[in-house]
């Protein structure tokens, strides 16, 4: 029996990707430096086994005769998702793979070199290669999969979500934005002049900021039997679904970038934990791509963690295991003016959520011209600059290194990404308007700590669907319409301008 | 060419084999409990990748013709041990070793379960099944490699090596023991009359202990750019040669048990990070085997660091890192009694280097028996009853938890192990007094901490070798004669005669 075939080779790049997840997590949080050349050729070898073994020809009959087989819905659907995955993995010749394998690691290595320095002029030539090299692959991609070459690039991070939707509630937005950051400015600055920004004059030891996180983390929901949060550079959420591994970074003069980083990936976490189990192996139980991770990321971190609900119930926590003493007179108000800040910036990681979108729109809109043509890379400066200070009032014409130099994604050849993390933060809001129509007491419940009934609605709607239907569909399916940006928009007027 | 088929397969099995090392470090170190049934199915099927690349049957081919080739000395080495490998891979069918692994998990799980109640009478009808299979096996073996059955036995982890030689050596030893261990006692009680044993009142702290087994394993030569310490349950040495991952466990009412265990460890970390790196992939560059890992963290442990000359440096260090206070009126004779503690007991993995190869030789005696046939499963007790008494004065009688049920070797069908244990000793005393030949002062050496040339003449005759040559030529070229007891007779004697 085909599915047979297709089950059990599922099985086996289970136990590679399993293999591959847990080195990649050792590396960041264990791994002694001089073990770094090994691990690399390891990790290296093992992806090509797992590609080799994933992109096999005979697997194309196997699926062909899969789907006529009788199988269940859950099976039925597995053959789906992964007959998805098998396209978009083989729709590239493996001649192909290597020329670009080979330009992404010289351009990412050029970009860490020149970055610091913002040499734009020298980067130049490496990254019209990969541009060229991407609109080559889209258009292979769209060959393939009959879409619109950017719409395939997007189905590798998204599946099912296309440009021309993204476009329109963007374009939403956008407009929206634009006007509502001035208006965001000014309520802020009249809080502040009202109750001046309390700062925090203490030292928090590391022990102390982890205890806090590990209790914030499991009255969230998150299960430390089959997961855990250590240390790392750069924090993440990795590890399998039985065992998500969780990182962060402390510092000890303050302890609020640290906590929520780690409730933003505990929002990963819970949506891994959550999958269901019993075919973990199909690709089908996996979690739903980029946009739909970031959604429960951000659900967490911005629709959960920064109301003032939340922080009924997290300050006496954080008073407990940091010491009282440092919040003496701190109010709520206090805490909110600390997570609920705006401010414009160059940077798009370092940006707040009320800027963030700007930042992914400006790259959104640059990608798909890139991708089309119709922008040559060499005006990538000008017109990152001519959006910026139409966007966000500020000009990077001077400072490439903080402009369009500033993201890994573009010199590892990452186009089509981008747009996840905005798509993330909409569903969000959408997500939790949802919630708050099924789940009547829904704030009531996060002041007192629980999320129970906030956690069923999720596994219900968007942990348990995994991969089984498309990133529209199941926002559809769980919030009753189509992604629109109007709850996000909603969302930051009620938290913004209540000046 | 077939030398470059078999170095790409080499570098494969390589990364499997990094895999599973590391995947089994992060479990014993890191993994919460609920990801074991996932993390136990990823390394059964890695394990299976593995073997089935191994030991497919177009490799014989590949091996034929390389031996044609035009090779350099290293690569002929490389295929010699690479064929001897597959040879030993291969000479079971599939079917067998499925049988196989099936009983031996049932009755290791039955072990687990009847051990503590000592019920000998449920355990035997499993394990004569257990010893009626190691049977078949040691004969399929022997058919393949041409080798007596029990000797076939050992060749999975000591090549080489083989009954009739271990025997002289075991015989040889076991006269010494018998009268040796009855004055080593009366001797140690002679020392304790003059002199007390001075106990540890304190609780060490396990960051203290930590930092100074680290101190020591820096000063030895552990290089913590490849490696690491890290706690388990079970203390051990793993990961692979570029990041060995050492593991110890501490107590707080003492520092010795966890600080010994530590210094044994970094002798097994030493010879992995010391192995010839260029050639990694091959199994000509992996460590010779069971006993030779053992004479290298014997050497360590007790042919170094038990020495009166170590605690000259290391004392000092101790009384840094854990509190001076705690070592008032302690004397470097205090500290020796601690570290040269002789005493008769059921249990082998609590001997002393004095009675424990007693306990390894009652067990190969014992196995040789069991699998030439001569002895049958159901006598086991009364033969181990008989020779306990014989060998240390014990009986085991109404007793089989601590007497033929304590090991998991034999239930999880390892037969031909146990003699590693004590041929790593002997080695180790064999190779201590090449030293003492080769490096004039090297007591006075270790007294200052310095282990340069020491492990200069490690890295040239032992380490360096890796899988070149059989443990009994690699021991012959490194001290110039076959292995005999006498050194370790000899270093028993100087020991703990001195009384």
């Amino acid at each position: 029996m085909s599915f047979a075939q297709i089950d059990a080779l599922c099985r086996r790049l289970e136990a590679l990707d399993h293999a591959q997840a847990m080195l990649g997590v050792d590396e960041a949080v264990n791994m002694p430096e001089g073990g770094g050349e090994k691990r690399a050729e390891a990790m290296s070898v093992l992806a090509s086994m797992s590609h080799e073994m994933a992109s096999a020809p005979h697997i194309a009959d196997w699926i062909d005769k899969a789907q006529s087989e009788d199988l269940d819905d859950a099976q039925q659907a597995a053959v789906r998702e992964f007959k998805r995955t098998y396209t978009n993995l083989t729709c590239l010749s493996s001649e192909f793979v290597a020329r670009q394998v080979n330009a992404r690691i010289r351009c990412e290595q050029l970009w860490r070199q020149l970055r610091p320095k913002g040499d734009w002029k020298d980067f130049l030539p490496s990254f019209e290669n990969i541009v060229s090299l991407a609109r080559e692959e889209a258009q292979r991609r769209a060959d393939v999969l009959k879409l619109d070459p950017y719409d395939a690039m997007i189905e590798q991070y998204d599946p099912g979500s296309r440009q021309s939707e993204i476009a329109r509630v963007f374009a939403d937005l956008k407009g929206f934005l634009k006007a509502f950051i001035p208006q965001a400015l000014d309520a802020q600055a009249q809080r502040r002049a009202r109750r001046p920004l309390k700062t925090f004059r203490a030292v928090f030891p590391i022990e102390r900021q982890k205890a806090l996180g590990q209790a914030l983390m499991q009255a969230i929901g998150f299960d430390f039997s089959h997961g855990r949060l250590d240390v790392s550079h750069h924090p993440f959420c990795g590890g399998v679904p039985s065992d998500v591994r969780m990182t962060t970074r402390y510092r000890t003069d303050e302890f609020l970038s640290s906590l929520m980083g780690i409730l933003h990936e505990t929002g990963h976490g819970l949506y891994e934990q959550n999958l269901p189990r019993d075919l973990g192996h199909w690709p089908s139980a996996k979690a739903r791509g980029m946009a739909t991770h970031e959604s429960q990321s951000l659900f967490q971190e911005m629709q959960l963690s920064r109301r003032p609900e939340f922080w009924a119930f997290a300050l006496p926590l954080a008073r407990k295991h940091l010491g009282a003493e440092h919040f003496e007179g701190f109010e709520m108000e206090d805490m909110l003016a600390h997570v609920h800040r705006v401010e414009r910036g160059l940077i798009r990681v370092d940006a707040d959520e009320a800027t963030y979108p700007l930042h992914v729109i400006l790259r959104f809109e640059l990608e798909q011209e890139l991708i089309s043509g119709r922008l040559a890379p060499k005006d990538v400066p000008e017109m990152w600059d001519a959006r910026m200070r139409d966007y966000l009032d500020l000009s990077t014409i001077d400072n490439p290194k903080d402009g369009p130099m500033q993201d890994v994604h573009w010199p590892s050849g990452a186009f089509g990404y981008f747009p996840s993390y905005t798509l993330g933060a909409m569903m969000a809001a959408q997500q939790w308007a949802a919630v708050e129509r099924a789940v009547a007491d829904a704030g009531i419940q996060i002041s007192r700590g629980d999320f129970t009934a906030i956690n069923d609605w999720r596994r219900r709607n968007i942990w348990s669907k995994a991969s089984t239907l498309s990133t529209p569909d199941l926002m559809r399916q769980a919030t009753g319409e189509p992604l629109s940006a109007k709850y996000f928009e909603a969302h930051l007027r009620a938290r913004y301008l209540n000046g």
